[in-house]
């Protein structure tokens, strides 16, 4: 089943405010939800790049939770068959994080310092580098890699947001991101305001929204189909009434 | 693709073992791996019990890690479109299980403390009473419990072992599980020995288990589909050579 209509938008305050709430009165975890949002990404690149279609996937993992979906996204992709490759040059020093990354050490996934090698030898990316509380400021060492991204012809899967991208704003005017529009985006429990200028394959995951939430949100709990993670929804425009 | 073989067996012994290592060198969380875990079992349980063929599941959680699988495995349910029931009469003061039967509050999924009226109104049950670390000795209220489950008609789903089956030892030969043949068992990262009396489907969930770990216990890591967070696999001696 597929929406008629768009589905309804989450700012960037109020992805934050609902972040906080569901690891507050919510009573999840950070690491219950970060495994179900790397679950979904994996499952939207098990739909967007088929094993038997190359197996090489570069997962590109920014300092902050962003990345650690990327991490958890990686370790069920190796899980499925795939190949992946962890590009993480800035390492967030958390707990979590370092957890993450063991996970994905014990299953000898490889870490690169290289982007461009690693980008020319790949099947698919995953730019989970920047999310919902970017700054606006695209620091070293990703001004090259988003540059990269944009010009790549491997398809890229970007994670609640193009890197670069505003929340509100969308395509950047100018800088590294000027230009860059990845093949698919996932949003995580709900799409953000960037999806007004998005033009391709989008999908929603993180099946953890109650009713009850989401209608003080003002969101819509995506219909995702029998025990799936991601639901592919219509771009902006495309599926309205 | 199925096995050809049985899957090799993981004692009880070596099953704490290995949750003690996942969570130590292996840097999981509690958190991270119930959730794996439960979600495993609510795909179980899609498999087993269609959404248009009944849409009722009593979960039986027990007070410790098999109940707080009960709860994950509910609350994914919940998001499917079924209706989940929990009796959950001794419940875990830690706060991990707050947290996973606050989730359910918060979905308005009903807690009830009478288990026969529950049975009564039901179309599937899910065994989480007591798993791989089951001494033995069936408390109150548990007996009068399990004798419900083994006398009722509505299919049993059990998760990693038929509640009082001795896990190396099987079927009791007195007491109120005496006699008790759920429908089906989901074990949990591996089958425990008591597999080896078990008639009825069997899955395996638990998809976290790396190669070289599974090496290290002398596991198989089972084969599932695609992104399956579950694989049904042949009961002992049914699917060996």
């Amino acid at each position: 089943m597929s929406f008629r209509m768009a589905l309804r938008t989450l700012s960037a305050k109020n992805a934050a405010a609902l972040d906080k709430e569901l690891m507050s009165d919510g009573a999840f975890s950070i690491d219950q939800l970060m495994e179900l949002a790397g679950l979904s990404v994996s499952q939207a690149v098990f739909k967007l790049q088929p094993l038997n279609k190359g197996k090489r996937i570069l997962v590109a993992c920014g300092p902050g939770n962003n990345g650690g979906d990327g991490l958890v996204a990686a370790r069920h992709l190796h899980h499925y068959g795939y190949t992946p490759t962890i590009y993480y040059p800035k390492r967030s020093k958390s707990e979590l994080y370092q957890r993450l990354s063991k996970q994905l050490q014990d299953l000898a996934i490889p870490f690169t310092s290289d982007f461009p090698s690693a980008l020319a030898a790949t099947d698919h990316v995953v730019d989970a580098i920047f999310g919902f509380s970017f700054s606006g400021e695209v620091r070293e060492p990703f001004p090259a890699v988003i540059e990269a991204l944009r010009d790549t012809k491997v398809p890229v899967l970007a994670v609640d947001a193009p890197s670069s991208w505003g929340i509100e704003t969308g395509p950047p005017g100018e800088g590294p991101g000027k230009g860059f529009m990845p093949d698919a985006l996932i949003s995580l429990t709900a799409p953000k305001p960037l999806v007004k200028w998005f033009k391709g394959r989008h999908f929603v995951g993180g099946r953890f929204l109650g009713e009850e939430v989401a209608e003080r949100y003002g969101l819509d709990v995506p219909r995702y189909e029998g025990v799936e993670q991601v639901a592919e929804v219509p771009v902006e425009g495309e599926g309205k009434l």
